[in-house]
């Protein structure tokens, strides 16, 4: 290859921002990007909206082709090509095109986007009727199963966001669901309210949730399967679904000798280089700066993949341009409820700022004169020495989700509570009252404080 | 009354707020609200609500009531009773409490939040057959007129935010609706795309919307009212509803020597004090600090009105606590389609930042795979010099106008368009794209620039 050239190993967001942003920024470089699976450009945010019938077919979740990012943006694209191993020294990597062919391929600039992959305990391993969710691949194979077996019961393990996404999917689908959760509340990494109130949602609709609830043991009978938990109960399924979390795919970067951080992800700098200063990362293999308690963190969300991509892309092609970071700005919805948090959560905020307040306070989303009127749960964690915001949550009905991005402007500006509560928001009956939320919550933290 | 002691002209949202916020702050003090109306505390914003019946009954467009505010916050209300007078030499007051019957009050503090009224073309009075739009004894005789009569066609001259959400009322109630404006397009301080896209949805339900119209005479034939236009048109309708526009009743102030702004409000410092050093004003009478221009600005809005009266209220209670103004964020609803703006608009930015420029774009507000995906439509006003963002505008179907919250926070840190593009905003298929359009836009606007 060229003298100014780039691979990208991953063709899903990290990698594909990149790639797009130093295409942007060199309109010369030479751009390939390696991908193992047959798969490019895979919405797994938008699997759970194609379970539900919303999305006709399961292509319309591929964003990008080969073709289009050829013709439009020309990065040649190589599918079915699993890179394996790195060289630094070197220079080169090896890659199999097809068991037993291997080639190597020289590269002026690395990126590594290899994603995340689903977490099972150990002693665990997916039998025929346990599936996993992460990639294309795992997207395809639960929906080919879905459609040849009609499953009617399905038993999800891990009470994680993508866990109660897909057990409403299940539900608008017909299949009974049992969602076991082995920590003391639903979504773990949130509140214990939001948690309860995302347990409402599945429990009015008839779905089961056990919480505390630990899988030791998956029999495998056929067309069904028992799961055997901790406390000794057994739940019946025609299949399961782990959903239980996910950790960086850093094997090739960990074999190259390229330095992981305290997350587990690949230690990064700034502008998302690795250890090998011709080397970066992005997305989930990679750790990101928080600015809010300055450290690593490792968050698989296709948001932070894009933007770390970007910002990869950037370095890579030369620009300086500071990426900020993540901030861990997340939002879901199960059935009515929207949930979204942004900035450090209890346990992070306690690490670094162990005097650190949260005040949780429930504010209606509109005037109490309109119909729909409904309360929002407001969460916001704060320093009380500096009175700066390091984190909120939100549960609610409409209006809950985009109201974080509010907080994480906030964040990003490193605001205080008082700051926040004299923003100008908007006032109009239909979507906020008189004192946005926001800005009676920030006032509320400030007064209980 | 006692030394430390605070009278209120006003009862609606500036001066309860400052009454209430006085109060917090300082448990001692004397507290009296003077209001010239029966009514306190009215929620205009909700009257259009009301009129499409989603509220059951008009009193519960009153917020707190006089008995409410003596019971809990010890804050003394007087309705019927109308200032005359000011005297500031003497720091009293004249008070009209029925015809003829007049005594004085003496004041340590006094705030005027005397509101706006509406804006009649001169020459022009309200005849038996027309109505404007601004208090709740506006709001009760409409509602009257509707209930006692059953018109079946209107007339509303004025296209403002007010005009056509009233317009969007009346075909609520099968009323026929002709909506009129002078300017080119409705709307006529916001984008001409935004006025384009509000009068499609008034015309695809049937509204008659009538630009470049200005009316010259209205004559009043018993129940019927015919409206020429300076272009010859005669329209005929049962009634006519003004929204063209409101002004700042500061005859009060005027008459007491007191300062006013460019803008036609009463002059206030950044801690709402008036040239009067013992006379605070706040709410629509009230000229503002716009922090993005630092001029007044004249901005008749609840929300404003609220925070202003709140400002206020700290700094006569001795609090010092810094008022950072209004941005001028704004947001209504015509049908499906919501608007929303905050900071400065096209005509103000062309005053301070000659060089400004504008950057208008169309962002899907979800990914394309989900059938609901619909595009907004966003404007940013930037000072290509150093890409600060001066001001925004959004016009599209849900999640439209939350989104100005996070440009009004952006606004308050002043961020420049890159680091706007660089917010970690939340990615969920069904709340935005895995790029928000606020990062889309400010992503497009640098590029373009």
């Amino acid at each position: 290859m060229r003298n100014n050239s780039l691979i990208v190993i991953g063709g899903n967001g990290a990698g594909l921002s990149a790639a797009s942003q130093a295409r942007r920024i060199d309109p010369e470089m030479e751009i390939l990007v390696l991908e193992q699976s047959p798969y490019l450009s895979f919405s797994a945010c938008g699997f759970p909206f194609y379970l539900r019938g919303l999305i006709p077919e399961f292509k319309n979740l591929f964003i990008l082709s080969p073709q289009k990012l050829e013709e439009k943006r020309r990065i040649k694209v190589l599918t079915q090509t699993r890179v394996k191993e790195i060289r630094p020294k070197e220079g080169l990597i090896i890659v199999e095109s097809a068991p037993g062919r291997e080639f190597s391929l020289s590269y002026q600039k690395l990126l590594i986007a290899t994603g995340a992959l689903p977490v099972l305990p150990p002693g665990f391993s997916l039998s025929e009727n346990e599936f996993a969710l992460r990639s294309a691949g795992d997207a395809e194979k639960l929906d080919r199963y879905l459609k040849i077996r009609s499953p009617r019961e399905a038993l999800i393990i891990g009470g994680s966001a993508l866990g109660l996404e897909i057990a409403e999917s299940f539900f608008h689908r017909d299949i009974k669901v049992t969602l076991l959760e082995a920590a003391p509340h639903l979504l773990p990494s949130f509140s214990a309210l939001s948690g309860e109130l995302a347990a409402r949602q599945l429990q009015e609709r008839g779905i089961r949730v056990l919480t505390k609830e630990k899988i030791v043991r998956i029999q495998n009978r056929g067309r069904r399967i028992i799961a055997h938990t901790a406390s000794g109960n057994a739940l019946e399924a025609d299949f399961a679904l782990w959903a239980a979390g996910v950790k960086p795919e850093v094997g090739l970067a960990e074999q190259a000798g390229i330095a992981l951080g305290k997350s587990g992800g690949i230690l990064t700098s700034r502008e998302m280089r690795t250890s090998d200063p011709h080397i970066f990362a992005a997305g989930d293999c990679a750790e990101y700066f928080n600015p809010v308690n300055r450290k690593g963190v490792f968050f698989p969300l296709g948001s932070a993949a894009n933007r770390s991509g970007r910002a990869a892309g950037n370095a890579i092609a030369g620009a300086t341009d500071e990426f900020p970071g993540v901030l861990q700005s997340l939002a879901f919805k199960i059935f009515d409820l929207e949930i979204a948090r942004t900035g450090l959560s209890a346990t992070q905020a306690g690490q670094d700022f162990p005097g650190f307040q949260i005040h949780q306070t429930g504010v209606q989303n509109k005037p109490r004169y309109l119909p729909d009127s409904s309360e929002l749960q407001i969460s916001l964690l704060f320093d009380p020495r500096d009175e700066k915001l390091l984190g909120a949550e939100i549960a609610g009905k409409a209006g809950a989700a985009q109201r974080i991005n509010v907080f994480a402007a906030a964040l990003s500006a490193g605001f205080t509570l008082s700051q926040i509560q004299k923003l100008d928001l908007i006032y109009y009956p239909d979507f906020a009252p008189v004192w946005d939320p926001i800005l009676y919550a920030a006032g509320e933290a400030l007064t209980k404080k």
